[in-house]
């Protein structure tokens, strides 16, 4: 993956490059820091690899990647001053360090520099259709957040609909990256679909991937707390799904257990654990994932790209799923 | 001004077959809301007219207008929640009628709209010349609400600054909204500039009238309650200017009034203008209004169009102004 490598060296460079000097400092302080605190830059990592495989000279795609960090930021920072959290990969999140307002209006300027940032790129040839794709996806992320905070309210949700809202909140956006790359590497309409259609599927399986890592995942591998999903009562594909194949007197304790804040922390996880193994939840999740993950396979293997490029892709993806701790 | 009649009146109908029919509720209905509190819609007229006035279509620029429109909304639903106000012409603001998250996410989907809506358009060919002006006027906006917030918190701003300010936060949007105008109606590059600064200094000049109507309007015209900048503070022109002019004894009387908040209302304000009134700063202003009145016409008068069209133009302009209530 030496090529994986030089890529993330690449972008990383350019976002150096490229912080935000503009003034008034206020606005764009908050930006580069959110920036620099880190993050796996795997989609504009996405992007760039996409561009590559199709022997597009990925330097050139280097704007459209920013655009996608930089829009990727933007989510986080809004998403965190809705979700009132307080910590980002460890870091004091911008809304803590600075304030709601500053929260607020850096993450709105961000996200007009994601488009601008879009003009940057010398190949005008996609223009449209890029924006078009950037456009929608960045629509369909917005729409994925409502419905993942409609979901906090709701007592039903459904396992199709919890499925579309980590499609649009997540897996989108990695698809709509790759589709970008595809097109900037030079290919055609065709195969920019079908690379969009690898994203999302191998996004959605990475969202079902994480899902069972929160719960299942190794405590010693896995950045997070272990269980933090069950303390936090979410409803994850793995509570969904449960539900689903739960009896009814599982069913009233998964619903108990739910509602229940007075519980021992780890005692919770124990008791939803036992009745998530009862039912076989691990496997059940395990299943659908893979279903995805094959999906995603089957349009790798429609790419007009060179066996030795598409053998790195599907490593890459592989390598994305393979945080199996 | 039947024209503008016209313009405004196949703008509403626009802007009401453009409502938003999609999914989820949660986040399209306050977006709705606000488009459908009114307003007086003069961004996006400005921006048809102009496009008429250089002979265009002005039907082909309605996607453009609804942009300008959507987006002007946007900032109005975030600046109403870092300004923390209840109430939007009248009627609740979105974060009060809904909620913050929802105010924060609706707003940033609007964001994303308008730039949709600029993709909508017939007219590709100057399409990222369009882009570009709307993605500079949009950072332009943040940067000058940034500098809006900033000054709240410092003792000194220099009237420069403060120019500088009501230059990004409002008249960049008018002076854009000309400009996208001019270029859809067939202007070239030179004359879609000359567009913009008419729009820039009418603008500005526009803010000015606005600043001294807040102080010296007529109560029974005024739509606000006439004072509402002194009672709260805030650093307008005519108070820059005022301490700009000020004797050193006038000066700490100011300063004190503006950290006074035991004084009665109404005392207060006839206490601040008895100080405006002996500095006359109610002159001052009108001087430099009508200084970026004039460079405004001046502009004008470089447009290449029909004569009886630059009338169009300047009477609108005049409209505008004569607020004079």
């Amino acid at each position: 993956m030496q090529i994986l490598n030089q890529i993330q060296q690449d972008f990383e460079a350019h976002l150096k490059d490229s912080l935000f000097e503009n003034d008034p400092e206020e606005l764009y302080a908050p930006i580069n820091y959110i920036l620099q605190i880190g993050g796996k830059r795997l989609r504009p990592a996405v992007l760039l690899l996409t561009c590559y495989l199709f022997k597009g000279k990925y330097k050139h795609a280097l704007p459209a990647a920013l655009a996608i960090e930089v829009f990727h930021n933007f989510t986080l920072v809004h998403d965190d001053i809705m979700d009132n959290a307080p910590l980002r990969r460890g870091m004091p999140t911008v809304h803590e360090k600075y304030d709601i307002n500053t929260g607020i209006l850096s993450g709105d300027v961000m996200m007009v520099h994601a488009f601008d940032l879009l003009l940057k790129l010398e190949d005008q040839k996609h223009f449209p259709t890029l924006l078009k794709i950037f456009t929608k996806l960045a629509v369909e992320v917005c729409e994925g957040q409502q419905m993942d905070m409609n979901f906090e309210k709701q007592q039903e949700v459904k396992i199709d609909e919890y499925l579309r809202m980590i499609e649009l909140k997540t897996s989108v956006l990695v698809a709509g990256a790759m589709k970008m790359g595809a097109l900037l590497g030079g290919a055609d309409l065709e195969d920019a679909e079908a690379a969009y259609q690898f994203g999302r599927n191998l996004g959605i399986s990475f969202q079902l991937q994480d899902d069972l890592l929160d719960t299942y995942g190794d405590p010693e591998k896995f950045g997070k707390k272990v269980g933090g999903d069950i303390v936090q009562n979410k409803k994850t594909f793995l509570y969904l799904k449960a539900l689903e194949l739960a009896d009814q007197n599982q069913k009233s304790r998964l619903y108990e257990l739910y509602q229940e804040n007075q519980l021992n922390e780890k005692e919770k996880i124990e008791k939803v654990v036992q009745i998530f193994n009862q039912i076989g939840i691990k496997e059940e999740t395990e299943l659908i994932k893979e279903e995805y993950k094959n999906n995603a396979f089957s349009f790798l293997r429609k790419l007009n790209i060179e066996e030795d490029r598409r053998n790195l892709l599907e490593k890459f993806a592989y390598y994305l799923m393979k945080r199996d701790v």
